[in-house]
Parts: structure tokens; sequence; C-alpha cells
């Protein structure tokens, strides 16, 4: 059984952007690994009008940071070379809207594990914190 | 004070349409009202292959439940003519992949509130539940 | 592999309450098993000095109905014979304060599943919803 | 309107003490104010056998955890002069058992609001991370 708790390995940053780019969402939302810390990842987004909740207010949909929050763990989760197959829940608080311009989600793990680990992700805009969370992940089959 | 428990008033179905579309990211997702209750509304969304996680196991992105489920809820509450302003946070549960089809998102209010009020989504596809969750909402300013 | 979604059994309701009571600190809080539905349990509080938060306002202490949701939901998967050794999380909207005088915790479950369940449950107390929330459960191990 | 992501101030320990300790329910777990950071406060807990679970495997019942999350990131918050009324929400992960033995909750303040606040808190015991959470607190009615 490997240690549950401090990651011994990190992944090739090469191999994290291959998984990264083989989904078509998160193609589409043009997102880059900028960087791989011992523990967790920074995921960059660039804006794109489609990004927009509300045309007058100019805000990023909070469901476009949820997804941040939820990949941004996962891959910090992953680039452990602990394996990853689900996200069994996720957590979001949001602090302030998001405004047009570059998005970057900083994971961190909070616990890893053989059958269940979990990381926690904050989400800068403007470099502000616009919102945080958590996502618990399911790890390999028994 | 209005009475915080029972919504003495629906919004006119319209109106609901109007604000569903109005929003970029929602227009991108091709989302329909499908149902407005008293207690919450339904809202569809359409497949699109950029939905997709993973191109392999064809299961849409969690990211995008998420969004219905924080939207579904939101809507839910608005329908209500109770004044939303923004979404404090947000849970999800996953329970299963949700494969390529048409997804419904069915909303129901948990508690109205003038400042706050929640809301309860559930998530199909196929039939079957994928996932389920609730947001918190924010009311008008004071 | 049991079928993942409908309970074909009912635990014994003196098994659940052998359970219910094996714990300290249940028996300290005085709990009963009030209900057992197919698809969830009924667990009744009666109400101590020393639930209180606030000898003020005498509301009861959130962690209390906090920890009446972890357990009600865990109940709510166990009655149905499904496995469950642990809570993996637990999430609770607090939505108006719970007052001296007796509380019923109200679980249903979400999703039964070989290694991960989900239930939800409202807590009431003088007849109005004063809290609500979800737990994961954590199946047997592989 | 005060600074909303700074602390400007902290509140008096001995002013905190008092808070901690009216409450019947934070009497009764015997909670001291361990410590007191500009960004949060520490929470210790003595161990007490109806803490218990489960009386064989000897663990920390889980709404006892989910207790001192609640409370030390009430206590973080109020203990910047932020005015707090009420816990909006609560999230809690449970990452291993919580063996008999002295409890110490740290808790980190995430945003501080007029309106709403969120604070972090990470529950450690026998020096190891058991469980881990967050909540959403209510401020000053408007």
């Amino acid at each position: 059984m490997p240690n549950e708790t401090t990651p011994n390995e990190t992944m090739d940053p090469e191999v994290i952007r291959g998984f990264l780019n083989v989904s078509p969402f998160q193609t589409w939302l043009g997102l880059t690994l900028a960087d791989v810390r011992e523990d967790g990842v920074d995921i960059a987004m660039p804006y794109r009008e489609e990004l927009l909740s509300n045309p007058t207010a100019r805000t990023i949909h909070g469901g476009i940071l949820a997804t941040l929050i939820d990949l941004t763990g996962l891959y910090s989760v992953l680039a452990t070379t602990t394996p990853v197959t689900a996200t069994v829940d996720l957590r979001v608080d949001y602090h302030r809207p998001a405004l047009p311009g570059p998005v970057v989600a900083k994971g961190t793990i909070i616990k890893l594990g053989r059958r269940l680990s979990s990381a926690e992700t904050r989400v800068f805009s403007g470099g502000k914190l616009v919102a945080s969370g958590r996502g618990v992940y399911l790890g390999a089959s028994a």
C-alpha cells in the first residue's frame, strides 16, 4: 500500500497536459497547466465571451468557476500519481464576481488515500480570490 | 416582510426564459425552461460534443452538471419572485456517469428567505439520477 | 453485485436500535428510532439544557443538528442492510433557530452503492424545518 | 464600511473566552481557546468517554468534529471583530478516525464580509488531521 499522506512522486507535466487536453470541454475552455508543485497544481484559463453569466454585469458564470475547482483538485491528486477515477462530490464558495480576464485556479491536496482523496482549490481573477472549494475524488476500483 | 416559506406567486415563464437566455454561457449550453412548478423549475440541456469530459468513456463533464445544479436552483428561487442576486455556495454529489444525450435538471425550493434562500436540484440523464446538490442564494441587498 | 438503487430489504428495527444505542454520544443525546421507512429512517431527540448554544437566545447548538444529519443519513443507509463503515463527508444548511423542545430528523436515501451511498436528512423542531443536509457514506472495504 | 478582506483588529482573548463558555454545549465539551492569530483561532477540546461514537473502535463521534469545525470558524471570524449572528452552512470532510485523547481545531479565515464571511477549520488528534471543513457565517442584520 502506498503511503497515504505524503506524495512521493510527481507526474511528468507533459503527461498531465495530455490528460488536461484530452477532454473536449477542457479544450473548449483553453486550459493550460501553469504550475506543478509537490502538493498541487495551478491551472490557467483565458477569458472568452461565452463564459459570461451576465452580459450587463459582465461576470464569469459560477458554473465555470465550479468546473475549475473540480478539475484543479482532481489534477492535483493525479499529479502525485495517485489514481483518480471520478469526482465523488464538490463544494464551492463564491466570494466575489469574477470579471473578464484570465483566471488561475490553485489546487492543494488535503488528503491522499488509496480509496478516497481530497483537495482544495482557490480561484483568482484580477489578483483577487473569487471562489474556493473542495472536491473528494474516488481512487482505483478495488 | 414577505412570507418566508410559501411562495405566493409564480413568475411568468416567458420572463424566466428571458433571464435564462440573457447569459452567454447558458445560451451556449442551449438551455430551455422545461417546466415551472409552484416549488421549482425544470431546465433541459441538449447534448453537444464539447460537453464531454472524456472522449473515450464519453461522459459529460462534472462541471457542466454543477452548472445545471447552480442555475436550476437559482431559477427555482427566482421563479417565486424572490429576489436573487448571487450564488453564495454550491454542493454537488456525483452519482453516475452522464452519458451523451439530453439532460434534465429538476429544482426544488428548500427555504425562501429575504436574505438567503436554498434549493436542491436533481440531474437526470437517460432516465437516471446522475448528480444532485444544493445551492444557497443571496437575496436583495439591504 | 446487489442492486445499487432499490433497497430490497429493511433491517429489523430492534437491530437498528441496538446500533443507535451502542454509541456513548448517541446515548447521551437520548436518541430513539421513531420510524423505519423503505427509503429512510426517522430519529427523535429529546431536549436537554446542555444542548443549548446560547442561553439567552435559547437555541440548540448547530453542532447537535449536524450530528443528527450525519447519523440519520447513516442509519437510513444501514437500515437497507447496505454496509456502512464511515461518513466520508457531511453538508449542513441551517434554516431557522431550533428552540427548546423535541427534535425529529427524517432521513431519505439518495443513492445506494456498494462503495459509496448518500442520504439527505431534514431536521424539524416545533413543526418547522430548522436544518437540512446530506452525507456521503463509505461502504465495506474491498 | 469596514475593509472586507483584511482584519484590522483582533478581539481581546478574554472576551472570546467569555463567548466560548457562555454556551452550555460548549461548556459541556470543555472547550478552551488555545491560540488567537491574526487570521484565525485555535480551540482545544479534552477527551471524555461520552464523545465516543463506537465503544469498540473507540472513535470520537463525527458530530463532535463537525461541532468543532462550525464553532472554530465562527470564533475565527468573530475574533476579527466582524459581527457574526449565525452559521449559514457547514461542510465537513472526515479523513481518519479520531482516537481518544485531546483534539485541537485550527481555524483560518477565508473571506470576511459585512453580510457573509467564510472560514476553514482543520481538526487534529494525536498530531494527525482527522477532519476538515468550512462554514459560511451570517453578519449583522441590515
